[in-house]
C-alpha cells in the first residue's frame, strides 16, 4: 500500500515494497516449494495457488516484534527471519498439518538489513517445504515481522490434530528435551550474535525448528490431541487440558529435560516448538514414529477426569507455571 | 508466540496472544461467512478451514504502520482496522477473487484500543464476505497492523486477472473517479478524527472500499488484466503496462477525477482501490458490470505496441508521476 508521508510515487533503490518483491522473487526462487504450473508466484497483486493436498486448508499468522520477542543482541537478522517462519509454521505442525505457502511481511527500521532476515526466511522455508509467495514491507521505528502461513491437512482420512481433542486416559508425550531455548539465552546472555548460522547453545533458541513430521506422524497414528511448547511446558498443556476438559497428572522425567538446561527451564522455558501431544494408543504413536525414523517420543503423564486439577509429580506448582483460569 | 522479556507465563487480563484470541472470538461471530460445519476457527494452533469455492487459492498480504500509512490524527482505530482489511482484500479484488479467510496481526503500543481497531476489522471482513479466523497480537512502540487473506476463484472457466495480461490495442478503463482519498486527507488537515463512522471527504481515505465485485465482473467478462490503484494512477497502470510489455496511451478525463478532488490527486493520489481493468473487449465490460449493478467503468486510456512508451494527453508526464524503469 501508499505511504502517504513519502515524497510522490516510489523509486527504485528505495527500500519499499517494490525492492521487497524482487527480493523475495530471487531469494525463493532458488528453495521451497516448486509452484504447480500456472501458479502465480511473487509480483503480481496477489498470489494465485493451487493446494498441494486438496484436503483442508490451515492458516496460521506469528509476529516477531524486536525487543518483546527477539533481541538483536543476541540473533542475527538470518535468526529472525528463521524463527518468524518457524514459530508460524510451528503452529501448523500442532495440527498435523504441512505447510504449503506463506506470506511476509516485514515493518523495519532504516538500516536493519532486510535481505539478511529474507535469508533466514529462505533457509526455514526450505526445510519446512513450503513456498514464499508474496509479502509487504514499510518502514518503522522498530523492528516487527509478521508470516501468515497456509498449510494443508491431506485427504487421508485423518482429521487435524485439535487442543481439544484429548480424553481422560490419554497419555501425554513431548516429541523432545525441553528447555533448550531458554538455557540457550541463559547461555547467550548479552553476547553479540555470531556467525550467520548459529550452532551450541545458541541454536536452539536461535533457530527453532517446527516439527512438521512428528505433528504429521501424530496425526496420521491416531494422536488426540496437540499443541506446540512456545509459551512453556506447563502453560501449553494447561492450554490443551483446558480445551479438551480433562486435568492432567504430569510425571516429567529427566529425560524431557535437555542437556544444559534446568528443570525449571523445561517446565517453563517455552520457545522449544516440540510438540506435546495427547493419545490413547501409545503403541501407535510410538510405531508411527520410528517408522518415520522420528525420535521417540517422551511421555510426561497422563490426562485425567477432573477437569482443572493438575499435579506435577504429585507436588507443587513450579513457581508462575499455573495461571489458574479454570 | 511467547515473549521471553514477560515475567513467567501470561495471565488473565493482561493485552495478549490469547487476549486478542477471545475478543477475536468474540468480534467475529457476529459477522462474515459462516465457517463450513467441522472448520475450526479462531482458537486452536491454526484454523482449518474449507475453500468456499474450490478452485484456485490467492492469498495477499498488507502492513499498516502508524507514521507511515495511518495518521492516528486522522483515522480513529476503527478506521485503522477497517483500512488494514480492505487494503489487503483489494489485492484480491484485482485477481478477480473472492476474499474467503483473513488472518490479523496487531503490534500496538500501550493504551492503543485494540479492540476499537477489532470492530473496525469486523465491519470491514463483513462487507467483504470473508472470516477472520486468526490472529496474533504483540506490544511494540509503533502499530503495526499486518492482515493476511486467503480468497479464491472459482472453477467457472475464467482465469484469474493478472497485471500482465494486457495487449496492445486494449482498453483501459477505471472502476471510478479517482483522487478522493488523498482530497479528504488534504481537507482533513491536522483535524481530530471524528465518528466511527466517517462521512463527506474523510470517507474516501478513512475507509476505502475493495472492489470485489468489480474485480469479480471484470474477471467474468474477459478483462485482460487489473491492478488497483494503491499507489496513485500513473504509478500503479505503470506496473500493468511493465507487467503486460505494454506501453500506455493515457487519455484521464474529468470524469475519471472524483468530486473534489485535483487532475493532480487523481493521477497520483493512490490510496482510491478504485481497479484499474484492460480488455480487448469493452463492450462486454460495459454490459458485464450493468448486470451486476455495478457503476460503468470510466475509460483512462489504452495499451500500445511500443513497450516502455508513456503519454498522457499526447502531453507531459505530471511531476513525479513516472519513475522511468523501462
Amino acid at each position: 500500500m501508499r505511504r502517504p508521508n513519502s515524497e510522490g510515487p516510489r523509486r527504485p533503490g528505495t527500500v519499499d515494497e517494490f525492492a521487497l518483491i524482487g527480493l523475495l522473487r530471487e531469494r525463493f526462487r532458488r528453495g521451497g516449494v516448486p509452484l504447480v504450473p500456472g501458479d502465480l508466484g511473487i509480483g503480481d497483486d496477489a498470489a494465485a495457488v493451487t493446494p498441494r493436498h486438496g484436503g483442508r486448508m490451515v492458516l496460521s499468522t506469528d509476529l516477531v516484534v524486536e525487543g518483546v520477542h527477539v533481541d538483536l543482541a543476541v540473533s542475527t537478522p538470518e535468526d529472525v527471519g528463521w524463527k518468524a517462519l518457524m514459530v508460524t509454521v510451528s503452529d501448523l505442525a500442532a495440527m498435523g498439518a504441512a505447510a504449503d505457502y506463506v506470506l511476509l511481511s516485514v515493518a523495519a527500521p532504516p538500516g536493519f538489513d532486510v535481505e539478511r532476515l529474507a535469508d533466514g526466511v529462505a533457509d526455514a522455508s526450505g526445510i519446512c517445504g513450503c513456498a514464499v509467495v508474496g509479502g509487504d514491507l514499510s518502514a518503522a521505528a522498530v523492528l516487527v515481522v509478521s508470516v501468515a502461513a497456509v498449510g494443508s491437512v491431506p485427504d487421508d482420512g485423518h482429521a487435524a490434530l485439535r487442543r481439544g481433542g484429548a480424553r481422560p486416559g490419554d497419555a501425554l508425550f513431548v516429541t523432545g528435551p525441553l528447555g533448550a531455548s531458554a538455557a540457550g539465552l541463559r547461555l547467550l546472555g548479552g553476547d553479540a550474535a555470531t556467525g550467520p548460522v548459529p550452532s551450541g547453545p545458541s541454536a536452539a533458541h536461535r533457530r527453532p525448528v517446527a516439527r512438521l513430521r512428528e505433528g504429521d506422524a501424530a496425526r496420521r497414528s491416531g494422536a488426540t490431541a496437540a499443541v506446540d511448547v512456545s509459551d512453556g511446558l506447563v502453560v501449553d498443556v494447561v492450554h490443551l487440558a483446558e480445551a479438551s476438559g480433562v486435568g492432567l497428572a504430569l510425571a516429567v522425567g529427566d529425560d524431557a529435560v535437555a542437556g544444559g538446561a534446568t528443570r525449571d527451564e523445561a517446565l517453563t522455558g517455552g520457545e522449544d516448538y516440540e510438540l506435546v501431544l495427547a493419545t490413547g494408543d501409545p503403541d501407535a504413536l510410538r510405531a508411527g514414529f520410528a517408522a518415520e525414523g522420528l525420535r521417540t517420543p517422551v511421555p510426561i503423564g497422563r490426562c485425567t477426569e477432573a477437569a482443572g486439577v493438575f499435579t506435577l509429580d504429585g507436588g507443587e506448582l513450579p513457581a508462575g507455571g499455573w495461571h489458574h483460569r479454570f
